[in-house]
């Protein structure tokens, strides 16, 4: 029977491009959290969207389940094959088939990594503007799948609002297909916002059509610093009104992050700031008018000097200034260091909500773990928080625990336990804390209309539960 | 039997808001485009989301139909109830329940009327920035249910990309809520987008959660006109460029639309620009720099004119040449009156196939009416284009010999035929020119699953084909 089935699989895609058992590489088993192993029964790299529907029909007759692997980037487990399962890689369909530079679009097959279909874009003259630190490994496919986010939903969005068009295989094997350039379509249910994600349990995403942007050409980044959140947050609502419109990042760091970072980053670059305040947030703008906006950037940022809600700013006046602000929120490698093992969470919140979820968030692990370390960085124009927890040591009763600490806080404020990564399998159990009862069974209902037989990523999201 | 549902529906609403047969007035049982009369058994005006809740559940076990009348400004039928079932208004649930000024969030009934929710926000430092004609009537659950668009989604996105909470009854009377404050939220499918859009066959609209953002203290607007449509969409880029982040409006005129309305406006007005060029744009842009921001967009438009891109352009010094210059593209009333009857349209397709999208709908009308009337414009920025035909009379015949036309060219360049308004009733026959039959067959499953029994809003959209 299996032996059949791989010969049938391999009439579709051809020999070379199926690989079983114990030849699948580890890359195609694992996410980057590396907590979660499988053997999957077999690796298909298909050529084109009419072989992912034949393989998608022949698995849905056999019962056998497909999981789509991209560049292995999250850390849930959303993209982890089923045992005995179909690992589907698309790094064959990588192709960028089109730019559309007056309808300002990009079309791209699912395989693509999200950096090459950057530096595409800006060979001619667009921004393609979700950016991640994955951006060397992530696939389009994959940001499409979990709906990422990044440093500069504040102005663009989500992945959610750049995909315009989309191709995809159900998973009866239909292809369904929506590959147009317009941003507006109210011509029935748009499913594509079904698919936008779902983690791959809904449908596998084959192509899409993105939105692109004028490129801009002017970048003004600075670091500030506060006393107190209403101050962070009062110089993220007047910059969004002073720099209206170009404001692209707002990251915010508490002080013991900043320090934590900054120090760790020492022996490579001195501090931007010192260290000694309450709250900093890297502060970007863009645009396409460079003398003009430096001057309204620092304008608006000596305004809330001199009013007396920034305590210490940097701006950068170089490109290597700019990377060293940056570096503390993003070379994290040496400052989490002497924290491994540690837990790290991704969730959301409305803004006004942020400091009644980390002082509870604190409380709770306070009582569980008095010696833990809680670090709390993330997107604030995006009430997306990050928090790192540590105590030096994990087993599956800690991990539980600082689920259990920081989940519960997000519940209490009304919270999201999945900001960007997605449910996958290690936020499975928590998913019910702040999703209601009839939402999920309104979830449930559309996953076994979609894949009845559930043979699309099975044992993620709602099937982890 | 109806007697006792009668008796049934009051004890829910109480017997002041239960009206039936005809005692309903008019307004809820007929649309703008008064091509569609109804004569429904019920008009039920609920006080909150529990009454609705039992509503629904009484209506499907007896098998009833119910309809969300809202400001019933569609075009297309698609809030007009069916003959013997229920019409269900919010207009008793609209209030304002909260602005969250540190989130930048307002939480809404939505039987609140889109203007009263816009001068709330203001009053609180904020813009709701969804704007159409239809503002004073307009309810915030019609301009979810259809996803409105209007004149500002350039820069702000339409009514989909505002919703970031919702609560809605399902055709089963579920209450099923999530009336977060946070951009972000990946935990599990995302069901709002699926029920934004739909025109109510999936589920009603009770409360929503919708994104606030600083309210500019500044504003430019525009006139310009170019020779080609190539310049014009010229002007567009570069514009997002120059006065990046901040272009908040691009009405793009046809040259013999902008004939036909600035000289009906004359008795009233001076034209704001001769009548002589080919492309006419209204731009605007907004910001919080005012001094700044005029010179950053006086500097951009004069670039265009120095290098022979813009031909003709007038700058509004005062809110009065503003308002002259929007009513050549609002103000319509005037313009059109000569036309009547007359069928409009609002479509949508990628920015560079518009031109090939005119001409193929001017060929079409050419070969069926060679006498019609056609005039175009719309949102170029989004690619919608909306089109005004007439031939001075109208029937079923020439109706259907317009729609063909009009369609067909959409068609012919892989546009949608309902950028805005949606589907209802009277575009239904032509849904399957754009859409697959694969997209349908998706559409119909999820319909099935969510509605099984077909209660909600029957006999539009899908039902309607």
């Amino acid at each position: 029977m299996s032996e059949t089935l791989a010969a049938r699989l391999a009439a579709i895609v051809g020999d070379r491009h199926l690989h079983a058992d114990e030849a699948i590489g580890e890359h195609y088993r694992i996410d980057v959290s590396r907590k979660y192993q499988s053997r999957p029964a077999f690796l298909l790299k298909p050529a084109d969207t009419e072989e992912v529907a034949a393989i998608v029909r022949l698995a849905s007759a056999e019962g056998v389940s497909i999981t789509v692997v991209g560049g292995q980037t999250g850390t849930v487990g959303s993209a982890v094959p089923a045992d005995g399962g179909i690992a589907l890689s698309l790094e064959r369909m990588n192709r960028i088939v089109e730019i559309d530079e007056l309808s300002m679009t990009m079309t791209v097959e699912a395989g693509c990594i999200l950096q090459l279909a950057h530096e595409a874009a800006e060979a001619r003259g667009a921004l393609l503007p979700l950016d991640l630190g994955a951006r060397g490994s992530a696939t389009i496919g994959g940001v499409i799948g979990t709906n990422a986010g990044g440093n500069r939903v504040l102005r663009w969005g989500m992945m959610r609002d750049m995909v315009i068009g989309l191709e995809a295989v159900l998973a009866d094997g239909t292809i369904v297909s929506s590959l147009t350039k317009m941003l507006k379509d109210n011509a029935g249910y748009n499913w594509k916002h079904l698919l936008v994600g779902s983690e791959g349990t809904l449908g596998i995403v084959t192509r899409a059509v993105l939105r692109l942007r004028p490129l801009p050409t002017s970048r003004q980044t600075a670091l500030v610093a506060t006393d107190s959140f209403e101050d962070i947050i009062a110089v993220l609502r007047r910059m969004e009104v002073m720099v209206s419109g170009r404001l692209s990042s707002f990251e915010l760091m508490w002080g013991d992050f900043y320090t934590a970072m900054s120090e760790a980053l020492l022996v490579q670059r001195p501090r931007a700031m010192s260290a000694e305040h309450g709250f900093y947030a890297l502060v970007e703008a863009m645009g396409g008018d460079e003398e003009a906006d430096i001057a309204q950037f620092e304008r608006a940022l000596m305004a809330l000097i001199e009013d007396g809600t920034i305590k210490d700013a940097v701006i950068a006046q170089s490109d290597s200034q700019r990377e060293a602000i940056w570096a503390v929120r993003e070379d994290l490698a040496p400052g989490l260091a002497p924290l491994r093992p540690f837990s790290s969470y991704d969730v959301s919140m409305g803004v006004a909500d942020m400091p009644a979820f980390v002082e509870k968030a604190r409380a709770n692990m306070a009582a569980a773990y008095p010696d833990a370390t809680m670090l709390f960085y993330g997107h604030a124009g995006d009430g997306n928080l990050h928090a790192i927890v540590s105590i030096g040591q994990m087993d599956k009763t800690i991990q539980h625990g600082f689920d259990t600490a920081v989940f519960g806080a997000v519940r209490d404020v009304g919270g999201s336990i999945a900001a960007e990564h997605g449910i996958g399998v290690s936020r499975a159990p928590f998913l019910k804390w702040t999703r209601s009862e009839s939402e999920l069974a309104l979830m449930r209902t559309l996953k076994d209309a979609i894949d009845p037989k559930h043979i699309l990523n099975p044992g993620k999201l709602l099937d982890a539960m």
